[in-house]
């Protein structure tokens, strides 16, 4: 596989370097489309993309269970490659297979302090999420670090998150300024976040978060039979009873969807009027929510299956990209080495 | 340079695998000659000893002072190869320069709880010690876990410790424990600490602990007029004033030091009964314990001004030392990976 930087062509401040990445906990859904994959697919043809396969990260929560961990390597792989993630545009690499990510964070581990890390509100709440209370792993405490590690070692710039994730990009900065004052130099650039356009996607219950475990996910291998049956199942406004009663869009989740995905945005409106005065019924609006679903996942199923059908070229995609993400995250670390003045063998 | 190990010749079961190091943080002194050097050098017959540069970790409290750390690499060198260790023998290698420690830290992070971390006593004691209170920072809290890195990335069962370390070791043995419990199988063996026979040493003036910055260390260097002044400097009986007086033995750092390196142990019963007495004067004592530091120290010196006219070929071990390490923590960290079920590319 070629390349997809060449120095000579593409000068580092014409194309800035974006960092996203996924645990690799499960296989992706439609929220993750929406938050995150479709974006990636546009970023692909303006930016140096890197997209993490965050497998180390995802022991720091299931060092107990790391089959789920290893085995969902390859799911979201077909995931990135389905959703038009291309690899000759895109980056795809195994964050367990760079040294220098460890070996930065190790590094890092000096520059923060233990109550800074507790401070964090981001992990002050996963924390509690996760009822760790006291009994925290060291390793999820620490991973603000390992991820301003991450950040910093692909020189990212750009690091597209969630409006909860703000304070890891302001402590990946923090480490930024404390590096390049220590070589007295700018060796890290220092990192924005790229808040997604979409908050997070609903489950089809209308629960605040989507996940397989819990059911309510309609994941991006789903066939034309689940996709039918899980926006059949939606949420809508449970008191909107009769076709003829006014309804609320509020909270309803075949809208919520609508809003996201429906590419005529102003029928879209004119319908929400209509419920909203009543005369609507559900099922029309699920009959095109399922249409517009279809159209969606079918042609990243598609992909998928054919991708499939060749798992080691999947393979060779994410041995190729980790070998390109080896030779940048190698030098960056060479600089940061060179900024705490180790010594050279 | 030729490897001092072969797997054919040299069965694991037959050598015990031995592993310590020093902070490079100054220049070492006769203290750790007597607490460790000493012994590494009888030890390097009987084990497949490696000795750590341990840099990284001197940089968990040093990183406002980088150029500390990696200055004291070469003298340390030094300082072991003036003490006796073969390069033959020993692989002297440089921690910093080994990615599979921190890659096995990050993994073993999470194995570990932060209130363990914090019920360390080790660790509390030296958070006091420090004064770092609430600040310190996250790469000092998890370095017991870095050290169970470094004893189990070598496969060592051997861990020369003082007392106030054995926590290090109980922590090392519950990660040793855990990663075989995944693997379902012995993938590492657990370490046994090796407590030296001799105490700390106590500096010329008395305090318990010797040290460049106090002022009160006699180091491995020390030039003749040097050795003689520390000498003539040391703290003795306060009380002990006309030679006729009886003098006290305890706290009498010249008889500490005599304890510790008068080849002839008998006669010095002698001297302590005589002194207990009264009759013996401090200065004979001095003279005795300056003969004897000169024989200690005398030929290290010289073997120092030997090593040091080729700081190239002082590198060139350190080097080799390096590479053989690497080979080994290597190994190991892939044995660890397919304990944790890592993905392979």
């Amino acid at each position: 596989m070629k390349p997809h930087f060449q120095p000579d062509t593409r000068p580092v401040a014409v194309r800035p370097i974006i960092l996203t990445g996924d645990r690799t906990t499960g296989p992706l859904h439609i929220g993750h489309y929406l938050g995150s994959l479709r974006n990636r697919v546009i970023l692909q043809d303006t930016h140096d993309q890197f997209v993490l396969l965050a497998d180390a990260q995802a022991l720091t929560d299931n060092i107990k269970n790391p089959d789920k961990v290893a085995d969902n390597v390859l799911e979201v792989t077909l995931d990135y490659l389905a959703a038009g993630i291309d690899p000759e545009k895109t980056t795809i690499c195994l964050q367990s297979a760079l040294p220098a990510l460890p070996e930065l964070t190790m590094l890092y581990l000096n520059l923060v302090t233990v109550s800074r890390l507790e401070r964090n509100p981001t992990i002050k709440e996963e924390i509690r999420a996760r009822g760790f209370e006291r009994d925290i792993p060291a390793g999820f405490l620490c991973y603000p670090i390992a991820q301003a590690a991450d950040i910093t070692a692909f020189r990212a710039t750009v690091v597209p998150v969630g409006e909860d994730q703000l304070p890891m990009i302001e402590q990946t900065n923090e480490i930024v300024r404390r590096v390049n004052r220590s070589a007295d130099r700018e060796v890290l650039p220092e990192a924005e976040a790229l808040l997604s356009e979409f908050g997070r996607l609903p489950g089809i219950d209308g629960k605040a978060k989507m996940s397989k475990s819990l059911g309510n996910a309609i994941s991006l291998s789903a066939s034309a039979s689940e996709i039918r049956k899980a926006v059949q199942m939606m949420y809508t406004d449970p008191d909107h009873l009769r076709v003829s009663d006014p309804g609320k869009i509020e909270g309803n989740v075949v809208f919520t969807y609508l809003s996201a995905f429906d590419p005529d945005q102003e029928a879209l409106a004119e319908l929400k009027a209509h419920y909203q005065r009543g005369g609507l019924g559900d099922m029309v609006l699920k009959e095109r929510l399922n249409g517009i679903l279809q159209d969606v996942i079918g042609p990243m199923r598609e992909r998928r299956h054919a991708f499939a059908r060749d798992m080691d070229s999947v393979r060779d995609i994410i041995r190729a990209g980790t070998s390109r993400a080896r030779v940048v995250t190698e030098t960056t670390l060479g600089e940061v080495r060179k900024a705490f003045r180790l010594f050279q063998l």
